[in-house]
């Protein structure tokens, strides 16, 4: 096999979440950094590999590229042990990969963006208003469901807690308080110590 | 088996979703209506089932619940002809379903819930004007992609187009203009042209 090109942006918990992955699986991969800020994923170039304009995307083989993080993991992690072969149990993977992307993603990791990578939260105040109460819903969802487990599904680290930890571990850098949860917090310690862990900010 | 009991709200387009797979799939399911207009999501008998409060809900054996409509319809599509088994077709499908909760229902069903649900055009307006141009690049991103293909994935019908198609073909009920999209209507009729399809104010 070819080696694996991942379009990436280091800030990103979207991005992070690949490599992540792609680090604990032990596959080696090429990082091309897209500069979001420059508009360099809505260049003619960068449309071509996705039309949605979006980072992360993954180049498998030579053009054949795959968009959307969460679908991403889901192809890497096929036959591994971080998704689960029962068909419940990777029904409630996917269940909390929805949740991420619909219930989650939206509200925190943008409101980081706007505090901690545009640095522009006065411009964005009133905004930033607005996700506070669904982001804090959606921590809060976690919350009741750790209170009894050590990981989202089966009792095991999987792709579930990849895509939400991803965000939610610098849920702060949107302004979010973290001490109000301690059962994610146990899970973020948890998180951390999986063989392979890397953090937000390393290429891999 | 047990007959499947789906948690469901008529004028949902996430609901039809599973209620046009299961019709296609030739499975029977108990229907029950959820009233969220009155608050019925946010009971504490329906977050016992869905803590994100949130419908469709499928329960799948007694006590056993599945939430996120695009997780439902992967758990029920595995196997069947509306899920290709080749690994990237998979991926290509999972693409479409994160894109259609990221990019095309926060924008397109939003709309459509706060002009023809709640009823409320004046009221939201300017939250309305703020979908219009996230909207219609989804939209746009469909266009494209149909201008060359009969279907979203692999030349065939699969649970992406009924994902997509859900709040698609009734975007007109949320502003947006669809005869702007001739590729889009023509897919709109081919998947109409299903067999087994239903209409969105069907029970089944």
């Amino acid at each position: 096999m070819e080696t694996l090109r991942l379009y990436d942006f280091l800030p990103s918990g979207n991005g992070y979440k690949i490599r992540l992955l792609l680090t604990q699986l032990g596959m080696p991969f090429d990082r091309v950094e897209v500069d979001i800020l420059k508009g360099e994923t809505r260049t003619p170039e960068f449309l071509s590999k996705n039309p949605n304009g979006q980072i992360p995307v993954l180049e498998i083989e030579s053009s054949k590229y795959l968009a959307e993080s969460n679908a991403i993991l889901i192809y890497l992690s096929e036959g591994t042990e971080f998704l689960p072969y029962d068909r419940f149990l990777r029904a409630q993977v996917l269940q909390w990969l929805f949740f991420e992307q619909y219930s989650h993603e939206p509200f925190i990791a943008t409101s980081r963006f706007w505090i901690s990578i545009l640095d522009k939260a006065k411009e964005y105040q009133e905004k930033l208003e607005e996700k506070r109460e669904p982001g804090y819903a959606a921590l809060y969802v976690m919350e009741q469901h750790l209170t009894s487990r050590t990981f989202l599904v089966a009792e095991r680290y999987t792709i579930a807690d990849i895509a939400l930890f991803a965000y939610t571990h610098v849920a702060d850098e949107g302004g979010f308080d973290l001490t109000r949860f301690p059962a994610i917090q146990a899970w973020i310690e948890r998180v951390k110590s999986q063989s392979g862990y890397i953090s937000i900010t390393q290429e891999q």
